[in-house]
């Protein structure tokens, strides 16, 4: 009978037949998010707006532990000041928004929607940092960014996007390298605990590094399509933009000196790397820790007596340990089960009069939708488990689903075979040279996601141009 | 000591001297916000960044608990949807930041930097509203928003500001009428108890109401000087923006009909009104409900055995209960005392080795600065006794300074006499008509704050036209 309801109230592509087509299907029928009338730019709605909002909550209480403070920036950014960096601005310039007129009157210098805050962030602390004794300073900002796509998709591309966006100086240079790596272990912990999603973590070769970056390191993720997306990165500057924007302190030996940068941040596209990494043909499935609700109570038969006041009552007492919600409206339980399927809700708990006089409730987890019978004497122990099951069992499959798609390849035959046979990652090792990296795309399709931190010795030479190579790159194809 | 350590290392201006000036000292010396460089726009800095997300945090669990849903909708409006509502886009076009480049691209349409949303919200429910079961829709959406104006001042005027929008839609005139009351109360109740400031609840005349807004209703803050701030608004649109946007919903009836809206807001001005209304010659003082540090612990002697262990203790034990900070910096106890006095922290705990014999330490209240000699084991129950009798002070003081600054007047000699001789506000009957309310403003520099909720009958005729008049209305100089 669900099926049958599912059926008539909602169908979307299925995973199979066209992967791209079942992820928009999602992101508009799980109601997350609404194309906009401002082409590229998306509206999140209330249930994907409560996801990104969890995952905020759970990234910014890690950051104020790690003694970042959170500040804002101006929204606009003047193009003198962007210019200011000839990398940043020769790497942003093509897709910078531009204000041009205030009110009626045409403006003497252009100003850019942000694209990014770095200039921002090295043009205060030039005027308020002194010396080293105010040092590090770590800052964060919670804000959305504009970026002028030509192609878009929800979350993953799109000319708006919401993020945060941490800028540190430091005293040296060490303190600036640990820091970037703290923050992309903090990005990696986020993903895999809360997110379920397993992580490589990495850092990008020259040609995929941040522009004005001397390094740039990722966590890469694999979608269940075996696609990667870049799902979080974190920069080393080094002294360039100090250099730059004349930021300098007063050091120990009294002398004026340049502080040490980093940059680090995630986005909303982490929405879309839980819906690729979990979601099925039902709709999403939901990680418990960022879950709207973790818990969908249905009333069964409610017109019988007894039953809706139970299930408020049972409601309150799981609100207590859980995020949980109470489906009393007038729809079918069909129509409903479906409906809090496509929206990914972890667990399922059903309510009829034969449950009452049983004083047990039926459990359905989403994932596996294995039913349990529950006796409503266990709530509290039992909910809390399935929920750890489901995220465990998430991450696992997640899991197993890069393993099954990682390959390790020897000769530019095999990367081609491979690459046309499959979607996932092809490990290599790589002589270093950009020629090499651009002959992977042009000959495989791939592109370098990451040089792991976990290297592995495969060969001693680039599959590429036989030269002798002692990197090991994950190659793919990514969103 | 503490005085002359005070005048080495900040000195602002007084407030008699120069309230405007005291104003912006305390912005910039208590490192609220400091000038970017971008004209007009300001910088958040971590201290005035903390106290605005402390009212955020309080404002979004009021708005969750009404059952509002936060969303977020796209920075960039396109003119010709902001054109939709006649009275709207004259209101706002004067000081409107256009986007008319994309990349290297001109635009076909520019693009609005959101000055306000209500077009974009019925935009998006003109496609998604279907039926009135799905009505209320009741969202809200922290952001930044842009204002292209004239004159600015941290916090209160700045081109760019950092706010929320409340908006919502409903089946019934009277239930948006409500909606507009029940957040017009839910602002009053977030200024009264948790900043300690007093606010007058009333509706604005047309001449002052939101441009499209059937009726908008205020909140009125008077400052230390006198000055009125205006704190919050809330609006009735009546159906106006859903006939102008289309939106419509199938009614109970089977009909098509129009839905009736609201919006509200504050914004980060709520941080000039905490200034203006608590601060003194040393600086701000923060209502505890809003302080980042509510208590700063100050070890004096710190290089005695045990000094700097015991701090250390007692900080630990107060993080239990309270947000504290302990500063055990290598600057002066003098230059401490005046630092965290400038910065506004409600409570100063002193322990120096004499106390710990003593087993006690000295707690000094930011608002009177009574010392309190204070056992160890009574922190638990003095600390939130003392922050709780300083929150009711602020708000007592708050009180009074109104009282002793609010006038009735009958004629339009005493209302000019009085508006000469004072700040404050002046209480007359008014016949409702615009020319008066402009006459006031000519003659006596004063323009209408409110009518308020709770009307007096001072007497028979507006003191402008010697008509009759039903009306009593406030009025002031106004931020």
């Amino acid at each position: 009978m669900a099926k049958d309801n599912k059926k008539l109230v909602q169908a979307i592509t299925s995973q199979e037949e066209n992967f791209a087509q079942w992820y928009t299907d999602i992101c508009v029928k799980a109601e997350l998010v609404e194309y906009s009338s401002v082409k590229g730019f998306i509206i999140l709605r209330p249930y994907g707006q409560a996801i990104w909002e969890n995952i905020q909550k759970d990234l910014d209480a890690r950051f104020k532990a790690s003694g970042h403070e959170n500040v804002a920036m101006p929204v606009l950014i003047p193009e003198s000041l962007l210019k200011k960096e000839g990398e940043l601005v020769n790497g942003f310039a093509p897709e910078v928004a531009w204000v041009t007129m205030g009110g009626s009157d045409e403006l003497e210098e252009r100003l850019a929607v942000r694209p990014t805050s770095e200039t921002m962030f090295c043009d205060h602390w030039s005027r308020v940092l002194h010396s080293y004794r105010e040092l590090p300073m770590k800052y964060n900002q919670w804000c959305s960014v504009v970026r002028w796509e030509k192609t878009t998709r929800p979350f993953l591309r799109s000319r708006e996007f919401w993020w945060q966006e941490g800028h540190t100086i430091h005293e040296t240079a060490a303190e600036a390298e640990a820091e970037t790596q703290a923050q992309l272990d903090c990005y990696a912990d986020t993903c895999e605990q809360d997110l379920a999603i397993p992580v490589l973590k990495g850092r990008k070769t020259d040609k995929e590094k941040f522009a004005g970056a001397e390094a740039t390191y990722t966590i890469e993720a694999m979608m269940h399509d075996g696609k990667a997306l870049q799902s979080g990165t974190s920069h080393y500057f080094g002294d360039g933009f100090s250099r730059a924007f004349g930021v300098q302190f007063t050091g120990r030996d009294n002398q004026l000196q340049y502080p040490y940068q980093t940059s680090w941040g995630v986005s909303t596209r982490l929405v879309g790397a839980i819906i690729m990494t979990h979601g099925d043909d039902e709709g999403l499935i939901l990680p418990p820790a960022v879950a709207p609700y973790q818990v969908v109570v249905l009333p069964i038969a409610a017109h019988k007596p007894g039953v809706t006041e139970k299930a408020q009552e049972l409601t309150a007492r799981v609100a207590k340990f859980a995020r949980v919600k109470l489906d009393d409206s007038d729809n079918s339980p069909g129509w409903k089960f479906s409906q809090w399927e496509m929206k990914g809700v972890p667990l399922r708990l059903e309510l009829g009069p034969k449950d009452i006089e049983k004083n047990q409730c039926v459990l359905v987890r989403r994932d596996t939708r294995e039913k349990y019978f529950v006796s409503l004497d266990e709530l509290e122990t039992e909910i809390p488990r399935l929920l750890n099951e489901l995220a465990q069992n998430l991450y696992q499959r997640a899991l197993e689903n890069r393993e099954k798609r990682t390959w390790a390849a020897a000769s530019m035959e095999e990367v081609k075979r491979l690459a046309e046979e499959n979607n996932g990652y092809i490990k290599t090792m790589w002589c270093g040279s950009l020629a090499c990296e651009e002959k992977m795309k042009e000959e495989a399709g791939l592109s370098s996601r990451c040089m792991p931190f976990e290297q592995e010795h495969l060969a001693d030479t680039c599959p590429c141009c036989g030269k002798p190579a002692n990197l090991m790159v994950y190659w793919g194809k990514a969103y």
